[in-house]
């Protein structure tokens, strides 16, 4: 069965996609396409190889007379695919979409952390009101696929408290001046070179990044109602490399420890100390989360944090989820 | 959304199913429950707490005058949870519940690995047809929802390699003879007294358990068909304690790797020599998968391999996606 999706940004992650839907055969039809700067809308099906070769060669998917806009309003789709450039702090414009495609009765998979953390309990009902699904995997961890497995497989048990290492790039950093014995801003400085920290890396290294995946665990798998403000964070910017060698003389080194644990109402982001074969300390970009929970006891899940490949895994996997859902599946 | 159950089998796992049911508001309704001896039907529902009560007291669950086959054929339910104490050489009786519960066009949850490494295609074949579902997320890796994981969030990969540490009876054996310089036989010994391992522990340490999960893994997950005769198997009853001691000299050490290639058609389950620190080196009776996967890169998973609420929590998992599902969930 066949479904038919709307895809907003072809960016890293949307040419992930398109490459892996000409590549296997998904019963993915791609109807409607956009960027920035032009659109194209088709009901029998966009070829995905054509659109990319396009882009490739004219630095456009479509048409310009055709917006990211109109394709999210008149598109003929089932499943609105939202990984658009979006600001975190503002959500947009990855929030509008999303809620035209809601009120037209369409399912919304997004890879963008700004609707989730700031819109969810609104967006979700809408989605409800409308019997859709609204998913978004690729906003926590990766090519982890936590939320899925703690919505559906863990559906029994109690979360009593989850930890995780949820940002690749500081997680580079510190395992650099563990391993090297780098300073905080030569590690910095080998991040960004490789493209794993932002020119600006404010948002990764105060916290706000681990912390808005916090906010996201919480409120939409966990069953709360936070914001960026409930949440005590400490970022990685202050450390020095006498701190990690001193924990590495003690067979310990240091990650920065995202923890939730609900019947507290403990929502802490901080650089941790813990012993160097702990589950947690995974190195490089790699994220790992460990869930405590009543049934299951404890659950260990490390990954690839962040990259296109991956991030277009976890969009691929909720228009997977949703179209076997929907479409009567077992 | 309510969804009916019948319970067979009211061992340890049965009884953790039963507990966490009255412990949580699920959903769920028993509306038929047998042991070996006796059964019960009650279209109302019967209460999961009185349940528990009456056969810790009189060892019987309901009427000896009711069968698990009566309360297969006959009870009202839209979930045969199918927990029975079943040869995994035969597959039976389990095999004979699911497919009656199938024919009745019944959704269908077992932990019992022998219906699944023998009669996979068949029973699956059967559940497409009545358009139900078919689930067995406790038969591998306990708490560990790793068929999910693979069926549903990482739905858009191709599984390139999957590596596991698959039967904690192994793994605490290898575990001890590494720490505390244990030969074989103390091991086995400790094993048993702690009742990590039976009184006859060949299908453990002979290999047989992990490669009936390989099988389960390859035919059900990752699209090979494949039987226990095409696994090259190799157990660890004879281990010495010198080549533990040889790969603890090189910081490396000894575990139970189950290794399916489905490029390669490789499916092997031997004692390996890996690093100490490898994400495999799980320790005690826990298991732990690594999934190299085309675009979500290697992910690794871990957790308790075997246990009453474990198993509770895989087979809960099951019957909550199930209802989700057929419910009309998002």
């Amino acid at each position: 069965m066949a479904i038919r999706i709307a895809l907003i940004g072809t960016g890293a992650v949307g040419r992930g996609i398109l490459e892996a839907i000409t590549r296997k055969d998904l019963g993915i039809v791609l109807t409607g396409v956009a960027d920035s700067r032009s659109g194209m809308i088709h009901s029998d099906g966009i070829s995905p190889s054509d659109l990319l070769s396009r882009k490739r060669e004219t630095g456009l998917c479509g048409d310009v007379s055709i917006t990211a806009d109109d394709v999210v309003r008149t598109a003929p789709y089932d499943v609105l695919v939202e990984v658009s450039p979006t600001d975190a702090a503002t959500g947009e414009p990855a929030t509008s979409y999303i809620r035209t495609a809601l009120s037209r009765g369409c399912h919304v998979v997004t890879s963008n952390k700004g609707p989730v953390a700031l819109h969810y309990h609104e967006l979700k009902q809408e989605a409800d009101k409308a019997g859709v699904s609204f998913r978004f995997e690729a906003t926590v961890a990766g090519a982890i696929p936590i939320l899925h497995t703690l919505l559906e497989s863990l559906g029994g048990n109690e979360v009593q408290a989850l930890y995780g290492v949820l940002n690749g790039t500081c997680n580079y950093i510190l395992t650099r001046m563990a391993e090297e014995g780098l300073s905080y801003k030569q590690a910095l400085d080998e991040a960004r070179a490789l493209g794993y920290a932002e020119a600006d890396p404010t948002y990764d290294v105060k916290g706000i990044d681990a912390a808005i995946k916090l906010v996201i665990l919480a409120n939409t798998v966990l069953n709360q109602r936070i914001t960026l403000e409930d949440i005590d964070i400490t970022g990685i910017d202050l450390l020095t490399e006498e701190a990690i060698r001193l924990a590495e003389e003690q067979d310990a080194t240091i990650r920065l420890i995202g923890e939730i644990i609900p019947g507290k109402n403990l929502y802490r982001l901080s650089p941790r100390i813990i012993p160097r074969h702990h589950p947690l300390v995974v190195h490089g970009s790699l994220n790992a989360i460990i869930l405590r929970t009543d049934l299951a006891g404890d659950l260990v899940f490390s990954g690839k944090g962040a990259g296109s490949l991956e991030t277009a895994s976890a969009v691929l996997g909720d228009i997977l989820s949703i179209r076997d859902r929907y479409a009567g599946g077992n």
